[in-house]
């Protein structure tokens, strides 16, 4: 090893270590909230729940329909298709990892994923159910729920409450380890190519880490406001501002354009990019949040790196038995 | 045992015997067209192809959006729900033991799975793609089904030809043995209880078999007259009438509603009932077919013998992993 190549090693273990503290290796297990440990009954039961397209007043939308556990935990379309062809002005999160989100939603409004998960079914663009009450009742009408839920929280527990808690239990298994991010992070230094080596440290330098810290690479919870710099150009070819954010809910003017901090983790299987989904390309969002959160011109260089390190932090979906959902006795949806 | 009860049994056993003769146990595996023969890769590949929804035009629907692997095989709805919401005439047919049909679709204008599953992708009110062109133009974009192409069938393999025999491949998998039908005619007499087994003698006796024969009750394929006998109350009340089968495709006044006489299997998980999903309960599909078929009014009692020998042919649903389906490069659904 010459001397100068000693020392660029010598550096890149030192980035190496400093962008360790800023990240994380993701975790193979999600904690669970007091009042809803994580049991084998409760994930079979939310796995059924989560496929089941009953669950919507047309029976053909599922929360898998948008948060595709087949896919990237998303639908790769700019805005997601609820009941009867329509759609909304918001891009589906992905689900894997997201138990590693500390609120839900791009505006952040659900604190827990017990919460975000009575949002959709309800909601008249996304699942149509008139109410949980509805929801409740076709459930009830289904002999093989019945069981299921007595099976994970004893008899008679179909409940808005209970099926959101299974539905979040569910989700909290869906995790995504082994990234060539991780591995490199745990010692396998060959987990990395050299180019993505190079384009997480330059993540780190540009100060990304600012919002996207943590095992998820996405900061600690807190509300971000984007864009920080307002730019013409790209105001008018993404309307990026059309959208309050957290405002939209809260109705304060301090809380505009605030969202939460996506992660990017398997960022690469999730096209298409940012709140409303206005972006086909990585490397067309890697540029736009340097410029519109840091104000920094990226070369075509520095573009690529960065969008060879976000390839290593996609991880390995764990395989997964299809649920078996349990037969409708004579129901249908008119 | 008395002599009474002895006769009793003998009277069953000799039913049973006769009806085993119309009918058969479900077979473990289906036979593959000479030109098709199903293959480990091919199976695989099929299942990606079939549950995923960027072989439609918005990303939304998949096969398995109506024909559901993880229900009885469709959506329990009337009529399917396509891309943008929109519904046709008919009622999904189940994709479970779809092996066994001789000719598909509710027509049977499809001599095959290969021929079918050519149809709904680009038919415009169910998957909508523009053409089959297009469909290998999308699955050529996206590098892991390159591979997965390659895998089945040699390199450069992506083809409407391809596709659709992957897709027929794997559905020739989705056979649901075991069923107390076929338990009991396999000599386990307790499979099926009492009732049920007065409910297939009254099926063999109406002569339901004329039609609703072999492993999958679905008669050997001939297309059947429905209605044959004419019924201004059910006429009035279902609008059988209205779709005229076969005769949409021949136009040939000969084939005016002729259908493809559906199987019995897991019938009791694919409500709603007939062609155009307008019947919701078994117990009413009983009555009318007895009507409109054999020209035969049935007791309460007949009818509920017979739904309950109908229960008797719900299967064993196989165990199956989800596929992981290949990441969209940048690709979007506008």
């Amino acid at each position: 090893m010459t001397k100068f190549n000693f020392l660029l090693t010598a550096v890149a273990l030192a980035s190496s270590v400093s962008v360790a503290s800023a990240w994380d290796v993701l975790p193979s297990e999600a904690p669970a909230p007091a009042d809803n440990p994580t049991t084998p009954a409760k994930v079979e039961l939310g796995k059924m729940l989560y496929h089941d397209p009953r669950l919507s007043s047309t029976g053909t939308v599922s929360c898998s329909s948008c948060h595709n556990t087949m896919l990237g935990g998303e639908d790769n379309r700019p805005n997601s298709m609820g009941v009867n062809g329509q759609t909304g002005g918001r891009s589906a999160p992905t689900v894997w990892n997201s138990a590693f989100n500390t609120v839900q939603f791009w505006d952040g409004r659900a604190e827990s994923l017990e919460a975000q998960a009575a949002g959709p079914v309800t909601n008249p663009i996304e699942m149509g159910m008139k109410s949980w009450d509805e929801v409740v009742a076709r459930l009830n009408s289904i002999e093989g729920y019945q069981k299921a839920f007595a099976d994970a929280f004893g008899g008679n527990a179909i409940s808005k409450d209970t099926a959101t808690k299974a539905i979040a239990a569910y989700e909290r298994t869906l995790i995504t380890p082994n990234s060539p991010y991780d591995k490199y992070t745990s010692g396998e230094q060959l987990a990395m190519t050299d180019q993505q080596v190079r384009g997480m440290n330059k993540v780190a330098e540009l100060g990304c880490t600012g919002c996207h810290s943590g095992p998820a690479f996405n900061g600690p919870g807190l509300f971000q406001l984007f864009p920080v710099h307002s730019n013409g150009m790209y105001q008018a070819r993404y309307h990026f501002n059309k959208d309050l954010g957290l405002a939209e809910v809260s109705k304060k003017a301090g809380d505009e354009h605030r969202f939460k901090v996506p992660t990017l983790r398997n960022i690469a299987l999730t096209a298409p990019y940012f709140h409303n989904g206005a972006v086909k390309t990585l490397d067309e969002a890697v540029k736009i949040m340097a410029k519109l959160q840091l104000d920094k011109e990226l070369s075509k260089e520095e573009i690529a790196d960065i969008v060879a390190f976000l390839n290593a932090l996609t991880g390995e979906f764990p395989e997964q038995t299809m649920p078996h959902l349990p037969a409708t006795a004579g129901g249908t949806f008119n």
